[in-house]
């Protein structure tokens, strides 16, 4: 197998101290190949990167006809969210607006992402719930899916339960691909997560965000949870995060979602291109150098926008004393 | 530039999620390459696994003659400790001991590495100091050679002042290179660190190890330091940690130790064998996966030994609910 390229790299003084290889595609939703580097046809698991698209079992089993979500709760089904107080408040108003409860969660409970969240917490003598949980909205998502479907809710986590056979399809259906049991694992939150080809990633983007090669009903739908994570960035990820900063300085030209072990996946919407990136060693701090270098070669950035990637482009590297020591940064 | 090999791998399920690559060598003390992988001739900072080659400025310099330092303190000298009462009170005995105090370390504060020490400290709502900082002892030593030295201690960090002079001149003749100016950064704790070849390290372990290739008094200083810190397994890590484990289980016949970014050197006593490895993207675990199926190829283990090592050269992945959902492994 081919080495991929480096598309990042650690200085520290005057000396490159570690690179990280990756690969990414971007294409139009006709599956012209934009740009490209390293293996793009080789499958990698998407894990929280596409949860947009595993938010489309919510209109496809008529969770949305029942529940009438709003936009905050379909942005929360998108969200790897950091455990703040408006996350974990609203999950639990999303879960309690179905007649569910932080009972019925079987994602498992983790430590907030956010510090002063976690923080908070310890002065408390807390112990974090499933809602801090940076899966908690897509489990209320899958949940709601679950009572539409009038099947029972628990176990829903399970490759067998039809929940997940749903949220399956609808990847499927948007990448145009068969997701397959020789590529499969099961993600940190304890649904099974697929692998596939950066190239379907990047193509089942610029599907979600033009709705162009889908039906009208995966059209709509691809484009309220497309509304839905563009204008609430806070709600997807949380305070400072790549996520969010992007998504709020773009104001709807860009969806942008990371997830773990180094993935990166979006789509710009004016240029109906959508793109999908890993790094192979799953370095998230590289993975971001990697894709802030993306959309700032392909994104069109304004100045603010440029301000934004660039500062994750070229991101300083400070040791115990607080001097800058070197950086990360993306050698795209 | 080639890219290295595949040396560690994260599963997912059935599918490969992330590849780590990197480099390693392993030389006897004449030179002689027992086994090499990847590009062992690219420079690379070795961070904190030279520390023992850095404390032979102790002896260089006079002052193990002037203080008679304990094969504790030489043990934490070569340390990067996990900040527990055991660490943090030794320290603070060899500071008192040459008649200085906490308040000439200037290595900053950071939280203890061990989980339990930073949730005591968490409880007392006490914050860390720079006797927790994992490098103290080795700051402790390098305070220890400014007294005997006749130098001020103030700015022993910095890259001009005589102490780091006398720890550059040290490492250079074990390995037998000199370092340079092109290849220099600042390392965590704020003194430089040098890049130099995958070779050299490994070289310069094999001669430490065995004083061949050393002239009388640094083939003795460097058997004080191999024995301090194979004697003092938890003085140079901590509780549960890789290094500390193997040198327990090999009870003087490996020396073992790990350095920010994927860097693992150590050496073979008996054998009489320097090794060296890094992984090129700074993954720790996989690093630690790659030298764990090193020594098991390498070091002739007995049972015991091997079931250390191959605890670290297949670690399990869990995931929030703690089951085993992956794992890393070796793939030497």
């Amino acid at each position: 197998m081919d080495a991929n390229p480096v598309l990042a790299e650690a200085l520290r003084g005057n000396w490159i101290e570690n690179r990280h290889r990756g690969a990414f595609a971007v294409l139009d939703a006709e599956g012209t190949v934009i740009a490209s580097a390293g293996d793009m046809d080789r499958p990698v698991f998407p894990r929280s990167a596409i949860k947009s698209m595993q938010a489309l079992a919510i209109f496809d089993r008529h969770a949305f006809d029942r529940f009438h979500h709003t936009s905050e709760e379909l942005a929360l089904a998108c969200a790897s969210h950091h455990g703040e107080e408006v996350h974990v408040n609203a999950v639990g108003a999303f879960l309690d607006r179905v007649g569910l409860s932080i009972e019925h969660l079987e994602c498992g409970a983790h430590q907030p992402t956010n510090g002063v969240a976690r923080e908070r917490l310890r002065e408390t003598h807390a112990t974090p719930s499933a809602l801090h949980n940076n899966c908690s909205g897509k489990h209320a998502g899958m949940l709601s899916v679950a009572l539409a479907m009038g099947v029972p809710t628990a176990g829903y986590v399970s490759r067998e339960h039809e929940v997940q056979r749903a949220v399956r399809a609808a990847v499927e259906l948007v990448i145009g691909e068969s997701l397959t049991e020789d590529r499969c694992g099961t993600d940190g939150c304890s649904i099974p997560t697929w692998a596939a080809p950066l190239r379907a990633w990047a193509l089942g983007f610029a599907r979600m965000a033009t709705g162009r090669g889908l039906d009208a009903g995966h059209a709509a739908a691809a484009e309220a949870l497309f509304d839905a994570a563009t204008e609430h960035p806070l709600l997807v990820a949380g305070t400072g995060h790549f996520d969010t900063l992007v998504m709020d300085a773009f104001a709807g030209r860009v969806m942008q979602k990371g997830g773990a072990e180094g993935v990166q996946c979006g789509a710009i919407r004016d240029k109906g291109w959508g793109y999908a990136l890993k790094c192979d060693d799953g370095n998230m701090a590289a993975s971001q150098a990697m894709v802030a270098g993306l959309l700032l070669k392909y994104a069109d950035p304004d100045e603010a926008q440029r301000q934004v990637l660039e500062g994750f482009a070229r991101q300083p590297t400070l040791n115990v004393r607080k001097a800058v020591v070197g950086e990360v940064r993306a050698v795209l």
